[in-house]
């Protein structure tokens, strides 16, 4: 890459890091952008610049929103008093829960955890936002009917939410949730895999 | 996506003007960097801010290089005289530029026309560096033995070609090559197109 330019170089180097994004792919929007007469690139620079500027995790439910300094941090749902504060979702990150807002199904709360337990890279209840949702359940004015396990459907996550469960068990006496197994709308049969079909065999609904 | 805060928002529809990159894929690219720790968004700011500054074409093979302000620009392909300046490449973009010198297989030198012709979005021989490549080849000091139209298999590729093609035959009595067309290394005979088959059968070479 001798015939590139440092500041091409850099660019690639930098874009390359992002993940799902190799070298080649970085190359070729570093080149897009420099044929690109709009100036995307600072426009690019100054939103990635401001990311990071005035925003926190809410107090309560840990979902990113603004926030300004020396001020408590409450995000809009968990300000919006038309929400039922009688459910309580926990989801693993904040991007599940824009997906679980894009079915308007669900107008409850919400615990976002910012990932799962993983021993192996040492992450435990503390380094998630475990043990700040068993003090919200304890502690709460508001008192949760029902508490929603809305994780992901991989081994860490099923680990996850067994332990959650226990230690919720102790000291809430509400329903505690999963979501649904089984197969996916569209979806073909003979594609899925084993564990999705004795699953949805399992839970099988009456019509 | 009013759960989201604004300068979210705001780096998701700025990355999602990259070429290739959709709503969905920005919104994953933003949140991988709002769980980095090693400030990942600042480096690739601030390797976008200066990703134009310094930046020019080449005076001569309008290949992108650094240069100083009031200084003549060379790129280092150009200023390199280890290269055989009897040849030049002509090249649709930098990045075609890029992708013959991975090769290793030529040393000669370069022009890139920084586009091709499209007379439906009006782009002419002007827009793109053709009447560049004219002066270029009528005035030089170099006299070129062989000029070769490294330029892609598509229509509009072709119309460029045999455009350039005219124009250097009535100024240039070297050789005018083309790359080899034919089944590229590692294809699968049945799975080329037609058009490709056709013509490495009518390109056929002697063992």
């Amino acid at each position: 890459m001798q015939s590139l330019p440092k500041s091409i170089q850099k660019a690639i180097e930098a874009l390359s890091d992002l993940p799902g994004i190799g070298s080649r792919s970085a190359e070729r929007l570093v080149f897009a952008l420099l044929k690109n007469d709009m100036q995307l690139e600072e426009k690019i620079a100054e939103a990635l610049v401001n990311l990071k500027k005035n925003l926190g995790e809410c107090d309560t439910c840990h979902h990113y929103c603004e926030h300004k300094p020396d001020e408590p941090v409450i995000c809009p749902i968990c300000s919006d008093f038309s929400r039922d504060t009688k459910t309580l979702c926990v989801v693993e990150e904040p991007t599940d829960l824009i997906a679980i807002e894009r079915t308007h199904e669900y107008k409850g709360c919400y615990h976002v955890l910012h990932g799962v337990l993983s021993p192996l890279n040492k992450i435990g209840p503390d380094q998630i936002r475990i043990t700040s949702l068993i003090n919200r359940v304890e502690t709460t004015d508001e008192s949760f009917d029902e508490i929603i396990l809305a994780l992901s459907g991989n081994i860490e996550s099923d680990a996850t939410a067994l332990y959650i469960t226990e230690q919720l068990q102790k000291i809430f006496d509400g329903k505690i949730t999963r979501l649904a197994r089984g197969i996916p709308t569209g979806g073909d049969l003979d594609y899925l895999d084993v564990g999705t079909l004795s699953r949805a065999m399992l839970d099988r609904r009456s019509l």
